[in-house]
């Protein structure tokens, strides 16, 4: 590694946008979880896919790490140089490419958030889905997988990336997938990098699907007296086929957090936020039958409104959930677990964790999208203890062997980053390894991402 | 390649299930289509993953041949076993191993078909959705990433098959995926080996996706003036987020050969056929809309119902459409096409392929699943005739080339096997060397279905 030389040379690409400032290295080497600080040893702004390559070339001449960054939101470290070299910022590469309405997708740079590209859709008729509460880049949500509150109808960025553009560790440009909705044309690429966390080349450009904007919508709240009854309600909606846009958990004492942050009056119990979307006799219709469904579940009257500023209420509540959670506590800082099980073992995994957390030094109240089986428990930790660090890392390691043997996966939304790779053995086995051989046989050098995802990089 | 030694060491564990009569090496080298008879060393017949296992061991052991064999429906030549070999025939492991109702999903072996798991289902109110029209194995769907009339609603093989156990090259057994819906746990195997055609390995088990059988189900039809108009409707449907759950495309040839083959009375224009799942009064209600739609785009009023017998006659004569052509020239045999491109460049790629066949010898009626933007033209030839044969070809491979300058794909839905290798360049530029570095690094050797998909081998 002979990064001094590397660095030369990348001045001599980018100029002032590499970046060798204090400030930069330390705010390219913060996470928004426990990770302790990592300043990379520069960070670089490409404006292109040939900077972008220029880069991953030289730090391939010089056998130097690279690591992208999108919005830093990451929860599992994702973007920290843990082996040092440079950090890759796409925050230069934001724009929206081409819209194409009567395609319903659309082509944009990796650094474009999800709220801009929304923002950029609205005379469309069209949106973007895929929500996973923070503002993160496109480019960042594709290589983390990110799903979130409407993925139970709009699928994760799994379904939402038609194809893309991507440097790999040689310097070579590929374009995986087409413009069209599918094909059956050879591996899955797309897919293969969708989930790859950078460790396998970075991401210049995506081409994503569209969905209309619906005609109507109607979204409600209503609660349970315990969580297998909330669950079991959620099963017999999906079953009856009626189509959920969202369809959000929340405990009691997730409810008691929004009740002290945004002066809501909830009752101490069990929550499900829903929201339908289609014509306005459709989600008419569609909350009537699950106003129906939740009271033979037990449930509280389902109140709900098809009014634009009830339902912007009622998801900017869900959505500063997180926020919330962390202002129960006074000081406290969260460790943010994911896990994600087959449905009808969902509420067999929250009591236990409620039990396991209980007995635990330290609180958790818990959130998450139950049409998909994934939840989170907001671990609570003063900064100060390093023992409650411990004590949420040890839950957190507990819950994902629960969700193991339970037929689920380690982390449903938030990827694997350094957090999870404790848990890759016990759940891919020897697949884990043919991860290690695709890794190895595209990146020889292990210069994309090292530590991350894959065992022993 | 020490094929004798290999046969000995198979037939000590399968005995009789290794077959070397005539007549099952020459059923296994018949294809569907245009393919020359291409008979394999051996047929083996396993029972277990452990045999078949052991069959992946000894073939590896002596660089053998290895090609997994469904129900021979492929379009592309994939079950032939072009450099000898042994073809692995899973119809002795089709059973469908274990219906999780409460979960919505379902685990079975390879050599289960579609009809035979729906059956399977029947009492349980939900059904597995992929429906390419043939009556294939699980396993032969999942490797081709099959689709076909529903997947506007319900998605391919790609986004119904939640996790997988395969055999590679070496002998390892591995399992992708979970029982969760979603997962951002490392590279996404599952969809790496969906639609791998056997190259990368063997499947021994699949657990799928299952959907709700919806309440109520209408279901109608409708002419136009001319494609245009047709594909503008479609749009504007998606667009105003009527929820299809098939929308499928005849063109007039077609309606015409419909007519003569099943005495339908079809005027001699392009037909949209539509169905619409979900409760009584959406589906009527979406009819309706759609119903309205037609009209303003110029189509025949929207004769629609809900009533069984008359939909099931509609679909009846949609999945005989391919006998219903063939039988349109007697004596004929078909080359059947499968181009994907995005839904505002449809009408374009069918009008040009239309021009492209009426210069040609050759007729070729056109059918496909509009809401995809994939269509067929079924090219009909003279067996007897090479040149209609190699006029047939070079159609298709202008199709193919096509398609890909329309922003599309040189196949949606039947795969690469040996038919479309050579568009693999043009669609996939240095994509396919990644492909081809997968490819060596799982199976250095080329054991597995050699002489498909990547280049090359």
């Amino acid at each position: 590694m002979q990064i001094a030389q590397a660095l030369e040379d990348l001045t001599q690409v980018l100029g002032e946008r590499l970046s060798r400032s204090k400030s930069d290295l330390e705010q390219h080497g913060r996470s928004e979880s426990y990770f302790p600080m990592t300043p990379p040893d520069a960070v670089a702004y490409p404006e292109n896919a040939s900077e972008v390559r220029r880069i991953v070339q030289i730090c391939a001449q010089h056998a130097i790490p690279v690591v992208g960054w999108g919005a830093g939101t990451s929860l599992e470290g994702h973007g920290l140089a843990v082996r040092g070299g440079v950090v890759v910022d796409f925050s230069r590469m934001n724009k929206v490419l081409e819209i194409r309405p009567a395609d319903m997708d659309v082509t944009v740079q990796p650094g474009v958030t999800r709220e801009a590209l929304n923002e950029e859709l609205r005379a469309t008729g069209l949106f973007f889905p895929v929500d996973p509460g923070a503002n993160a880049t496109l480019g960042g949500m594709a290589m983390t997988r990110a799903s979130g509150t409407t993925t139970v109808r709009y699928g994760s960025m799994r379904d939402n990336v038609l194809g893309l553009h991507a440097i790999l560790a040689d310097g070579r440009r590929i374009h995986t997938g087409t413009r069209a909705r599918k094909s059956a044309a050879g591996y899955d690429l797309t897919a293969l990098f969708v989930g790859s966390e950078g460790t396998l080349g970075l991401v210049t450009e995506l081409s994503l699907r569209l969905h209309g904007i619906p005609e109507a919508t109607s979204a409600g709240i209503c609660s349970f007296p315990d969580m297998g009854s909330a669950v079991a309600a959620v099963q017999e909606t999906i079953q009856m086929g009626i189509p959920m846009a969202r369809i959000e958990f929340a405990c009691a004492d997730t409810a008691r957090a929004f009740n002290a942050y945004a002066g809501t009056d909830m009752a101490q119990a069990p929550h499900l936020m829903v929201e339908f979307h289609g014509s306005e006799s459709s989600v008419a219709e569609d909350a009537e039958r699950f106003a129906e469904i939740v009271a033979d579940h037990g449930g509280s009257a389902f109140q709900w409104s098809a009014r634009e500023e009830e339902r912007r209420a009622l998801w900017a509540m869900r959505h500063n959930g997180y926020y919330a959670i962390l202002a129960s506590r006074k000081g406290a800082r969260a460790v943010v677990t994911d896990i994600c099980v087959p449905i009808s073992r969902l509420a067999q995994a929250v009591e236990e964790t409620q039990h396991d957390i209980a007995a635990s030094p330290i609180s958790g109240p818990i959130l998450g999208h139950v049409g998909d089986g994934n939840f989170h428990a907001i671990l609570l930790i003063d900064p100060d203890r390093p023992d409650q660090l411990e004590a949420a890392k040890a839950l957190s390691h507990r819950m994902g062997q629960r969700a193991l043997q339970l037929g689920g996966t380690c982390t449903g939304e938030h990827g694997i980053g350094m957090g999870k790779t404790g848990l890759m053995e016990a759940e891919h086995g020897e697949a884990w390894d043919v991860m290690g051989q695709i890794k190895q046989a595209l990146d020889p050098q292990n210069i994309m991402n090292p530590g991350k995802l894959v065992r022993g990089t």
